[in-house]
């Protein structure tokens, strides 16, 4: 857990303005629950490894018996815990008020997750996590505002050039059973392919030899890999999602990824014959269908996300659809889908800057300047839109400039007893 | 603890901006501390009654021996807990990050505090809390900018008209000790005079007998309480001040006082000689002297303040010095003194008005216009500055398009299969 100073700080702040904008400007709502969620609903296994990381509370006003009654159960001392992510608060925000909340609802949340990892490099037991969902939407247009937003959010953050991979659960589920792989399989081989991008196509075949898994399946899948496959641009559209699949792909899940396409080519003004997934990076959309794209949650039912940007080899964000997860706090099934963008990722990768036309001024006073004289030229400054500093003199004033550029201040002056003219000068 | 719908959730944030940006006009820089501190720092007696109300974290990986040991030691289960206020956590900020800060640090925490209060009306166990600090400064100046910075950040939410109660705890202490208490008897006394406006001058004395304080502390005192008073605004500074206290009260106090109220009045552009506390409501500058006030807090060492608003009878925020608190982190005394706006109570009595000059669309759409019109549609819009919802028609199409004016939206459109120009409406 870290401590941010005023450089940071200011820095995550404006990053998380534009995020609230674009989402806002996309028909977005923003919602906050309480850091604390009862602990059943935290350990009800929608957070797989996850509840395991949560960091919980001890309840208040146990007795050395109650204590010592828990010993071997020690989820008896806790009732309360930290969330671990924004999906299950969401979940469980929307089963609570959604007498209050339109039909379909689109929700933004800017906020702290705590996991108890232990201590590596970029990684934080407090992160925030920018996510942004729907639920109540059981279509592609749910998909295709959330890429649609996405995107536009990460531009406006100046990372033009990122990219969204998608991929949909069902498809690839389907595809291992055509394979011939055992359900009881699949997570296994689902890791494996995972390493697709890293080890080849030869690389994940002598892996899943390697864990045993069904022979022929393999034999059949690492066929499917290799095979030759003739770059052809045109026709778009379904034409093109079925031949990154094996024959025979289920109409609706092919449907429902071609109509996401379709949106997102529509949103970015193209015409209708172009409109479609890429099948690789840099096509018309920066969208691209990669039927091995494996998100490790388990509660996935349907499209899944990931978001990437050239500058970096760690994936920004990522999402998906899960269908079931609202059903276990409401008792009906409600469809939902939600994007997460990595914040802390993301606000590494954005420039540093502050607004430099806002008036800064540090007023660098002698010791002897009274104080109500000091407090009234600062009022003044701030009365007429300036951002104000008091500094008092020090030795070495050039260090005191330099630190003050240093924290965005823009101009100086100097204050002596009596003075009532200031004269500004640029600093840094 | 309560979750946020989008309406609250906007005014909240609306408001936090407006605190924001007129703090950092201030000169003040806003920080972050996690969320959890460790548990021998949250119960190291500075956070009096608020220790007790602390949510503790339950250590991970505790076995069942280590549960039982902890039976008669509860705290033994626990290494962190969530804050209960922004104060102790600045000061081991401080502690931890001097090196990188500014000699004179002022700072803006905005953020969520836990106390596990027993539910009561208008009491949340979350809440937020707005304080800002000036460290190392231990003249009137930092007082004078705390006052008027939060006078303006005040005005600028739309309250004008609050004032500042201020005093000092040191002239509070001298004048308990000249009327003849005894230093063992302040802490109740001081609970006895805090009912002073409530139940005057009178009642204060009786309920000081009925306590059994020293007999004749209670006659000097009640004489002093009802002495007349001539009101007599000129001169102003330090012979207002001394009028409300006892004679002889401690010359540094007295000049630390008048101090700030020059300060403020010469931040208001008052002349010289009206520059000053204000001894009663509706004064030159709202900043009232009154030597009766008394804040809770047990490591307040200097000024104390209170933020009162004709609206309402209950305080908007309060503040003090804390001179003595960071030498507890540090192991050196540095000078302290911070002023927490009540942000729940603000929050409430903020007008919820969006910014009504923006340009927020509602396109209410037929259920057979296909996605991909519709999510360009709505592209367009949101790149030429847009907000935009997408709305499926319903029967009830006035319901539909109150709900969307609730949320702020001041246009609406029809869009039907096909459409390319379309007809925006106002709405509500």
């Amino acid at each position: 857990m870290r401590d941010f100073l005023p450089a940071d700080k200011a820095r995550r702040e404006r990053v998380l303005a534009v995020i609230r904008e674009r989402y806002r400007a996309h028909g977005f709502d923003e919602i906050e629950t309480p850091v604390m969620e009862e602990y059943e609903r935290l350990h009800a296994g929608l957070g797989a490894d996850n509840e395991k990381l949560a960091y919980n509370v001890l309840k208040r006003g146990l007795d050395a018996d109650a204590i010592r009654a828990a010993a071997e159960q020690p989820s008896e001392l806790t009732d309360l815990g930290l969330r671990y992510d924004l999906t299950v608060p969401l979940a469980r925000f929307y089963a609570t008020n959604r007498g209050q909340l339109p039909t379909v609802f689109r929700s933004i949340q800017m906020a702290p997750v705590w996991r108890a990892e232990r201590p590596q490099k970029g990684r934080y037991r407090q992160f925030v996590q920018c996510d942004i969902d729907v639920i109540g939407d059981a279509s592609a247009r749910a998909e295709a505002e959330l890429v649609v937003a996405t995107l536009d959010t990460v531009d406006a953050l100046g990372l033009e050039g990122g990219d969204i991979r998608i991929n949909d659960r069902r498809a690839l589920d389907w595809m291992l059973d055509s394979f011939g792989f055992r359900a009881d399989e699949r997570p296994g081989v689902l890791i494996t392919i995972d390493k697709l991008d890293k080890i080849g196509a030869e690389g994940v075949a002598a892996e899943l030899r390697e864990r045993g898994a069904t022979a022929s399946a393999v034999d059949a899948f690492e066929e499917f890999l290799l095979r030759p496959m003739t770059m052809e641009y045109h026709p778009y559209g379904e034409r093109q999602v079925r031949k990154a699949l094996p024959e025979g792909a289920p109409d609706d899940v092919v449907a429902h990824l071609v109509g996401i396409g379709e949106a997102v080519g529509a949103a970015r003004g193209l015409s209708e014959d172009h409109r479609s997934l890429s099948l690789s990076k840099g096509g018309d959309i920066p969208l691209v269908f990669d039927p091995f794209l494996v998100r490790g949650m388990g509660y996935y039912t349907g499209t899944i996300f990931e978001l990437a940007h050239p500058s970096v080899d760690y994936s920004l964000g990522g999402g998906g659809r899960y269908d079931g997860m609202i059903g276990r706090f409401l008792g009906q099934d409600v469809p939902a889908v939600g994007f997460s963008i990595g914040f802390e990722r993301i606000v590494d990768l954005v420039a540093a800057t502050e607004d430099a036309s806002a008036r800064a001024i540090v007023l660098v006073h002698d010791r002897d300047v009274p104080i109500a004289e000091l407090v009234a030229h600062k009022a003044a400054l701030v009365s007429a839109g300036a951002r104000v500093r008091l500094e008092q003199r020090t030795k070495n004033l050039k260090g005191l400039l330099e630190r003050s550029a240093a924290d965005g201040y823009t101009q100086f002056a100097t204050v002596a007893a009596g003075d009532t003219d200031l004269a500004f000068k640029p600093l840094g």
